[in-house]
């Protein structure tokens, strides 16, 4: 709908200004970012969760809760370490990609939802919470599903 | 929430492509054109309004329901022509505008929010209407209200 549609343009515009999908990819995950440390604020006054006590709630609430919240879906979760601080996001659907068939071919290398990444990442950080979040599958490059990557950087504190 | 900043994000990538602020709206103004001719098979489907038999009718239904779907808010409709085909759409709250405190001095010109401008008309385009629309009042420019106006250019058929 009007989001998704937006969204598009906004990648179509930056794929205009940047020849390199790389550049695109590194702009879209700095403007998620930017919007993720505002977006916490929304997030925690309308989920009224508790603060998380582990990577692995924390991995939970970002799946469950921010999800259905923003993009009206929810994610699978997978810890993928041992360490306990990789976790992966398993998106059977993307509400963002519902109206791209597929890329151009000049457009390989692009993570068009890579602003979920900096989102992610941003409203992270404002919790105190260093993180690199990546997309490791991407329907839109043929894979069966969408796969969020997130490493947390530090040990949970408590 | 995230469509309202990642809107803002589009907005601020625009203004660094463009110096001038008409260029900014006329290109905010085209990509909503492009959304809007998209949007409107959404619009019909979800909605599964009739057709609209007359312009007020189809005013009524941008502000009330479509409004409502897109933007969880609904505009109120004056008639603003003795001839029927020029419409206000006036929106006491317009959350497209939630996280901006206000324009820059450099920025006085900006339809911010023009891209709705465009959405609206690429839809009306689509069902064999055509018209302008554009921003004539706006709480972002001191204002007291937001206010789109709407001018069918051909007479309505039936």
């Amino acid at each position: 709908e009007l989001f998704v549609l937006t969204y598009g343009a906004l990648v179509a515009q930056l794929c205009k200004d940047y020849e390199k999908d790389e550049d695109v990819n590194i702009c879209l995950d700095r403007m998620g970012y930017g919007i993720g440390i505002r977006l916490i604020d929304d997030f925690l006054a309308r989920s009224a969760v508790k603060k998380c006590r582990s990577y692995s709630e924390t991995a939970d609430m970002i799946a469950q809760v921010a999800f259905k919240m923003y993009l009206g879906v929810t994610a699978s979760v997978s810890c993928s370490s041992a360490a306990g601080n990789e976790f992966s996001l398993i998106l059977d659907k993307n509400p963002l990609v519902d109206f791209v068939e597929e890329l151009p071919a000049e457009r390989a290398s692009l993570c068009y939802c890579n602003l979920l990444c900096g989102v992610i990442r941003g409203a992270l950080e404002m919790v105190h919470l260093a993180a690199e979040v990546t997309f490791l599958q991407d329907r839109l490059k043929g894979d069966a599903v969408t796969e969020i990557g997130i490493t947390f950087l530090r040990k949970a504190e408590d």
